[in-house]
Formats: C-alpha cells, structure tokens, sequence
C-alpha cells in the first residue's frame, strides 16, 4: 500500500523534500516497510523546484485542493500562524488525512484546538521540523526521556539570533550594523522582528514545554525579551567574566507552575550551550538527578529541515501515529504559569554612568535597599567627568526587586542609559 | 489491552525499570495510550529492588521460564552474549514476544541472526540502553536521520575509559593509578578488559554502524585498540598541540567499504566531542553537506539507562515495532570492510630517545623514506645522554606506512620505548 503525499509549498524547505521523496524513494520504502509516492503539491512558485522532475506529480493551483484529494499525507510548508496554511491544515485534518508540517506559529497559537481534530480521527499531526530543524528533539521528548519526569527544558532555538550574537563577540561590531550584514547576506529576513525579537524561539519553547510537561502549549505565558538590545559591550563584559551571550528560550517546572522565558542570557563558557556557534540549533533536557541530554546540530537550511520533514513522513508510513504532545490532547495539563514576579536568579547588570564622586555609592544602596547583594564588580573608564560603565554580578536576587532597583538608579541624573540587565543561566 | 512487562535480572539497571514501571504507571498509560504491567521478573538477587513492592508480580527462579509465560514483552538485564541471556532472547522472540534489552554484547555478536526472528514474527527487538545509556541515538539513527545517507558516525560509548582519560588529564597520574582508584569507586570493574579495552565500544559501534549504514551488523571487523598505553604525557603533549585524548568508536562509509575502528585519538579542543566530560557520553552523526548532529549524555547509570528501556517497552505499546535495524533484516547491506592498510590521517607520534646527536636525524629519514611529512614538532629534554621525548604531528599519510618507519625506528639503539601513535580526529 503505497502512502501518497501531498506537499503544500514548494520553497527551500519544500523543494528539499521533494528532491528526498523522488530521489530517495528505494531507501525510503525499505525503512518504510512500503511504498511513498510523492503524489501531487500546490505551489505559487516552484523556482526553487528547478531540476526536480514533477511530470509525475500532479499540480493543484489552490493549496486547500490537497486536503480534498487522494493523498493520505498533507505536508504543509507555506507558514504562517493563519490564513492559508491554517486553513489547510484544519480541512486535511477533518479530512481524515495526516498532516506534517514545520510551522511552528500555526502550532504554538493553535497546536490546543489541532491536536483534537487529529486524534478524534487517529491521524498524525506532525512537527519535528518545527523545532531545532534536523534535530530530533521533538522525537526525543515525545518517545524517548518519558521514564522520568524532565524538570526543564532550555534552547538555542533561533539560528539568525545566535548567528548575529557570535558574529557580534567575534567582531565587536554592534548589533544593527551585523544585522544588516545577515540580512544583506540571506542569513536574516528582510524583517527580522520574529528572529531577533524572540518571537519565534517563544513559538518553538511553546511546542518543546508541551511535549516535556504533558501540559497544554501556553504561547501567551512566554515572557520574550529579543537580542536588539544587547550591545557590543555587555557581550564583551561578559567574556571577561567567563560567560557569553545567548538568546535562550527556557521553560521550567517549578513548584508555582511553569515558567518559560525567552531572553538573553549569560550562559557558563564551557557548557554545552555557551558552544553553539552561528546558525546552530541546541537543546538541554534536564530530566533530574543531575541527568541531562544535550542535542545540537543544524536548526534550518534545506537540507536538516526536509530531514525532519521526511522522518514524520515515514513515521506515518510505518503506523508510528501517536498523540500530537505525546500525551492525548484531552489529557494535556492546564498548568498554571508561574508567576513571574517570583522569580529570582542571578544577574547581569550593566550600568553607563558619569564618573563623578557618588555614583557607585547610590547604585549600591538602591540595590541595597531592595535586598540585593553584589557578587563581583568591574568599573571601567578613563576620562572623569565622562560615561564610563559599571558592570556587576548579582547573587541570586528576585528579578521584581532589582527591576525594581534598577527604576530608581534610572532616575539619577548621574546615569545616562536605562540599564541593561541579563540573567545569569546556569549550566 | 494491558501490556504485560517481564524482567530478567533485577541489578542496577533492571531495578531502575521496576522502579518506573511501578511508580509512574499513570503517566506511561498516558503516553503509551493503554496500561503497563510489570507482571513477572526472574532475579538471582534482588538486594537492589530494596524498597520496591514487589508483591503483585510473579517471580520465577528460572529466566527461561519468562518466555514460556505469558508476559508480551520480555526485557533481558542479564548481560553476556552467551548462556542464559542468548537463551532466553532467542526463546522469547521465537515464542512471539517483544524483547527489549540493554545487552550490547549479545547484539553485536548476534544481532544478525537474532533480528530475523522477530521480523518474522512481527514483534519488536529493540535495544536503545545498549548505546548511550539514556541518550536516545538508536531511535534517532533509525527513525530520525533517514532521508539522508550518513557519512560518518563517531563517538565516545564508553565512560569508563572517558572518566579515566578525563582523571588522567585533571591530575597528571598515569593509567594503572587512575584505573585502580576507579575501581576503588566503583567507576570500573574489577575486570575492566571490556572497557578499557575497547571491546565496548566496539560492541556499541557496531550496532551505531548497522542503523546508520543499513549494513549487517559485523563486529569481526571492528579495528580496536584501548587506552592502556595512553600515557600521562601524551594526554600533556595534545594539551599542548590543543587536543584532548578521546577514546572513539567511529564507522565512516569510505569508497571502499565501512571502516570501523576504535582507538584513542587526538580530538581538537572546543570541538563538541573534545569537550565530553567523565563518565559522559556523546555521538555524532555526519550526514554529509556540513550537517552533523550531537547527542551528549549519561550513558550508564540507573536512571539514564532504566529510561532507555522503559522508552522501548512504551514503544512497543504504541505498537512502534519495526525493523531491529531499521530496514528489515534480509535487506541489509553486506558491506565490505574498508582495508585498513589504506588507511590515511594524520598522527601523533612520540619517541622516547637518548639525547644523542643523531636521532632525530634518524626519525626525519626513516619517516621520509615512508614518504611521511611531519606538519608540527616538540622536542623537550634537559640532560644530555637522558631520555627525551620527541613529539611530532604528521600530515595525512597512510598508517601502514607510518607504522612501517616506527618499526624501522623502534630498532635503533638511541630509540627508548615502542613509538607511540594516536590519530588525529576531525572535528
């Protein structure tokens, strides 16, 4: 029994699984146990197609057609959280019809009310693709680490952010300047507010939460804080404290609820997830007693997204179905989010100030005042009278307080800038 | 439908899986969408399931006896490739039950029989804790990375030996020092022959070599040498050159065949597998075009690996059976082994010699008349007439002729010890 496929969306990544699906289909159908036929697509542009022979392939000029046809997959690659590809994705599903796709937006707005219409129909609604690119992580958190229940679950899961944040240590150029670089280069959209505004690692933390809490995928708890304003200096600062800068997306099952963030954040060098160089993907499951799985490798590109795309397809092909989040949707948990007024850890904290008698004193005793305490401390600068930065490491504070703090040291007049503030993430 | 789990040896590993089976049942009918049972169990002791209530589940004071029960899937914790563990795999497949197992060994040695029968049967033979311990690479090689050839997939499977080579490294103590005081812990057997000397990773490599490759699992292949002769100055010389001494099982596919070889080599510092610490364990999967993908974690250890098994037996709850190989087992390739005389990299090399005028004179000639050129030299000493070591790094050249010319040196009178050499790894 052959198994038909239907592709919504010819670009890189889906011009990648059609070069796998016709070039491939032997090794295919041996791991498969049966025949996959890529058997029809819906394309506005199939430039990306160029060499692939689709004469066998037959084309739909609206994409919604593939939820009415005869294939048994829908792989949907136009993206977007609405609009067309929602819509398809919805009537294949009701359709009876298997649906693989790497749209993270579609999934954390709407993977509550998708994951139903799957499983009431015993279909397959399937995303490694969305997560981490050819990194199995999806997989990994729904079959693998479920003996033990993971208590945290953190990423690099944005590959033009952590490009642009290694490009901007390795030269010290600021932030606009290497993102207009990237963009120049195809490594960044020509709107990048999703990359580097934190937007789209929130999308991907929201699916990797759900499958290692069994809960609920909760897009509207993530706090997000994007790496526009993390400048040059705090990069450097931080080298010289032994950390490096990386956007993190984080979620944490604490005693008040789940947490999951999205941020800059200070990250151990030497730990795995301080390595993860340029457009790389990486994830740390920490599944307690000191037991934790680190996966890295290639978040995007044609080749590791039409990877993961082509695993969920062959999964289905050999019956591996299976509830969306792992667990059945009607028993995903509404855990509540933790309050993040709570929260505490230990801080970065940059401050660009005059140089004039008094200024050290008063942020001592602002962040005094709140109950913070000072870990370690640099003050760099060379002409009195002119902005220098004092840079200092918290002990582990509640994040309130030093907001808090932090509200005041910006009213001086002796302090130029609204201060910067990272967490501190451990390792 | 309940599935009804039995358990033959209850050690470390075994009592791990009791312990999840017992304790989180809820949770794994969850995700595995129908009961878990833990009905039966053989053990000769079980001083390590202290604690479990063991009340409800049947023990038999014969292994055998579980494949004539009437669990569904038998899981063998005994170990050996012989005796009663091979017995009661080949009893329990044969008697239509789902076997899953952390036995390495056995699978290395017999995966090629034993997987057609349970293809034939239709029933699972799964094995995810022989590699890795909780690191979920099996499933990733057999389900994950499939749309692409792998090139090359390397690793370091044993933590024994990494938790050595690391001491080694941390306190400049040589490896019988080291060792001893890792049995002293715990950390290795009192026959440490398997892990110290490859035969593990062998073990493990082979196993990584047939899902990556679709090839016929064959050990008999499998070049292996140990860290015994790694010394504490040749761990300092790669420092020094910026290299760690790893201890790898790596299965490259080559033009000529799957080269498959263990040994210590030279692993350039801040690349990924350079950076695996103690008892960790890490795998890489090139799968061709710059995309590589890195799974770190415990490899041993009750948790990890009671994980590993329990993901299995949910599997196959889910009726995610599947090749054991991940193509059936009549399609799997007989490759050639690669010759190992062809083999080319580049090398560390050390001599001890007498600090006489001469010698080196002696190594550069033997060395060129292999046709082996030397990229980077060390030569320390201090009193002349003493032993000195002379460390050289060579380019690419072809190991049967580096061996040849070490052969030709270790004869000469100013030459100390047998010439040592370790290969340098890729990143």
């Amino acid at each position: 029994m052959t198994l038909k496929v239907a592709i919504a969306g010819l670009g890189t990544v889906g011009a990648g699984v059609a070069k796998v699906l016709l070039a491939r289909g032997e090794a295919l159908r041996a791991r498969a146990g049966r025949p996959i036929a890529f058997a029809a697509f819906a394309a506005a542009d199939i430039s990306k197609a160029k060499g692939l022979d689709l004469g066998g392939v037959k084309r739909e000029s609206d994409p919604q057609a593939l939820a009415r046809g005869d294939a048994d997959v829908v792989v949907e690659l136009m993206g977007g959280e609405e609009g067309a590809a929602r819509e398809l994705v919805e009537a294949a599903l009701k359709a009876g019809k298997h649906v693989v796709t790497a749209n993270k937006a579609l999934l954390a707005h709407h993977g509550a009310k998708l994951a139903p219409l799957a499983e009431e129909r015993n279909v397959a609604l399937k995303f490694e693709a969305a997560v981490g690119g050819g990194i199995p992580v999806v997989k990994a958190l729904r079959e693998s680490l479920i003996a033990n229940p993971i208590s945290a679950v953190r990423g690099i899961l944005n590959g033009t952010s952590n490009f642009i944040l290694t490009q901007m240590e390795a030269t010290g150029r600021p932030f606009a300047e290497v993102l207009g670089e990237a963009q120049r280069l195809g490594y960044a959209e020509a709107d990048p507010t999703l990359d580097v505004g934190g937007g789209d690692t929130a999308h991907k933390l929201t699916l990797l939460a759900s499958l290692a809490f069994g809960t609920v995928p909760d897009l509207a708890s993530v706090a997000v804080t994007g790496i526009e304003k993390v400048s040059a200096a705090d990069i450097a600062f931080a080298r010289e404290f032994g950390y490096r800068v990386k956007l993190l997306g984080i979620a944490r099952a604490t005693k008040d609820g789940i947490e999951q963030r999205v941020n800059p954040a200070m990250v151990k060098a030497g730990t795995p997830l301080a390595d993860v160089e340029g457009s790389f993907n990486a994830v740390v499951a920490d599944c307690g007693e000191a037991d934790s799985y680190f996966f890295e490798g290639r978040g995007a590109g044609q080749g590791p997204t039409a990877s993961a795309v082509v695993a969920d397809i062959v999964d289905i092909a050999r019956g591996n179905i299976g509830a969306v989040f792992g667990i059945p949707a009607t028993k995903l948990r509404k855990a509540p989010p933790a309050a993040l007024a709570a929260r505490a850890s230990a801080l970065y904290l940059r401050f660009q100030v005059r140089d004039v008698p008094g200024v050290m004193a008063e942020i001592s005793r602002r962040l005094a005042d709140e109950g913070v305490s000072i870990g370690s401390m640099l003050q760099r600068g060379r002409s009195p009278g002119e902005a220098v930065a004092i840079v200092m490491i918290t002990h582990e504070a509640a994040e309130a307080a030093v907001a808090r703090a932090l509200k005041a040291i910006a009213a001086s007049d002796k302090v130029f800038e609204t201060p910067c503030m990272i967490p501190m993430e451990a390792a």
